[in-house]
């Protein structure tokens, strides 16, 4: 759950930098006026600017997936998106999607487009700002290959994320769509209805107080991979309680038991009481890993933990992270 | 895990009013500048004081539980706490210990001692304050039997919750002694070594920043017992990653094998095919209740989700929330 434990290697065999990566995400963003008091703001031309048409489903391209790990939301049809990330002017072969990061207020300029993949939400936020937790983070994930160094890569990645805060009024609209087709079951897709929408763009804080703040990061699930920019924008969309417990729901960690085999009675070294009952227990988000395909009727699942579909918060070693204040 | 379906009777039959409760806990903390807007100060006369003096062990005394759901503190000596509620000078019969929410500000005064139990954590936080949670929450429990009312009843109570916010410093000292006799597995007490103290007073904000949001709410687990007097201190301690870590696994729900049993191969009607594995999973928590005793070395546990031992957050329902601004 924590990175320290996630031990593996990728396709091409080579480590996860999980446990060992200087450069991980999420952190604990600092305090802005301490970011402000370093002299570590981004001048208004180099800051990243979004720009998200509305996606619109025609009832089979927009896909809602639970992926037993998170809500993920993703398109078929091409996306319009228009994500500029700033690189220095002369950029070469090694310019990497983080320069921006070390670009000096006066230095001339050029831009990057980004191209969001997918987005999906983590419970609790993954970020921490000033110690404290978001019930949710929202995250697009965009790729970059218009850079030398991204295109030989197969792609540079760059994250923004969203944070929701808990709000006692009424759901969240912007959610509503997208909370509507969320499938309570691992593995499962739903497609957006026909006509719904999904205005990425309002689920960010409107561009006249989009303050963000950015640092060089990791990919928070394995492989780790490092080398990301990510933005988190500091002003917090809103989630109501049922919409927070619904998401809980569906990434909670479910204990199953297949109706036919529940109760049944076997002999056992650990409790060796002959009439010993052992409850035959599956977790739900496991079923695709370990066990033979079954028909989900057969289960009666209890939700034994809420979803904490988050990684805990990795230590900063020294980088830097700077603060985008809006115009 | 939510409260919404927690259903069940107490010892004396009586049901549950965690699902049907109007003044349950935890809440989500209006923004202070809403509560003084609307007049909810308690002036100074009125306010709850805290005098904790220090627990110091003698190497039995202090015991230092996990419980499967919490990590708990119990003293076995007395403990000489001095914390004074308002009342009504000219009490009765009926006044409860939440009246002091009900007091005008210039209300003639009297005071009843509560005295403390034992304290112990959540995480994350269980109150969230404006929508953010925070990495742990440590809830002293306190007894009443001063007033009529309460000693009718058996004792009224009174929690008081300190936020901890994830500091990326070093650990907390008020914490380590605690967290170092911290038992990993449920069910395990360990004492206090001879010689360690727990300086509670300085776990609390300082007096004389010791503002309070203060509510009439619920215990926060079943039977979720209503009329408890709630504060919740505002100044937040602080609490390292590695002590936030070490709490999360020990609360954490656990997946465990018994060595001799696992992957023995049964027949099961949900997957028919006569190879299939079933892993004999034990929730690690639940041994106690549904379990033969074994010995837990013939068990070897994965953390399968971190510790996320918090209810959810209950609604107000108009209930008074009020703020004691220290001098």
């Amino acid at each position: 759950m924590n990175g320290d434990d996630w031990v593996g290697v990728d396709a091409a065999g080579k480590p996860w930098v999980c446990a060992s990566g200087l450069r991980q995400s999420p952190i604990n963003v600092p305090p802005t006026h301490a970011l402000e008091h370093r002299g570590s703001t981004i001048p208004l031309k180099h800051q990243t600017t979004w720009s998200y048409p509305a996606i619109v489903s025609n009832g089979s391209n927009v896909e809602v997936i639970n992926n037993g790990h998170a809500i993920q939301v993703e398109w078929l049809s091409p996306y319009a998106a228009d994500v500029e990330i700033a690189v220095p002017a002369q950029y070469g072969n090694k310019t990497t999607i983080t320069a921006v990061l070390g670009m000096g207020d006066n230095d001339p300029v050029s831009t990057v487009r980004a191209t969001p993949l997918q987005f999906h939400f983590h419970s609790n936020s993954e970020h921490l700002v000033v110690g404290k937790y978001y019930p949710l983070e929202m995250h697009i994930v965009h790729k970059i290959t218009d850079l030398p160094a991204c295109a030989a890569a197969g792609g540079c990645f760059s994250v923004t994320g969203v944070l929701f805060e808990l709000a006692d009024g009424g759901d969240n609209p912007l959610l509503k769509a997208i909370w509507a087709a969320m499938p309570m079951r691992e593995g499962a897709i739903n497609y957006l209805p026909a006509g719904a929408e999904i205005h990425l763009e309002d689920l960010l804080p409107p561009a006249n107080a989009r303050d963000y703040v950015t640092y060089e990061g990791s990919l928070t699930t394995p492989p780790c991979t490092e080398g990301l920019l990510w933005h988190v924008m500091l002003k917090a969309q809103k989630i109501s309680h049922a919409q927070w417990n619904k998401y809980k729901k569906a990434v909670a960690l479910k204990d199953c038991e297949a109706a036919a085999v529940a109760n049944e009675t076997v002999p056992s070294a650990a409790s060796p009481s002959p009439s010993a009952t052992v409850h035959h227990r599956h977790h739900h988000r496991r079923l695709l890993e370990e066990e033979a395909p079954v028909n989900p009727n057969d289960y009666t699942c209890k939700v034994v933990a809420y979803g904490a579909n988050y990684r805990s918060s990795q230590k900063l070693y020294g980088r830097a992270v700077k603060i985008g204040r809006a115009p």
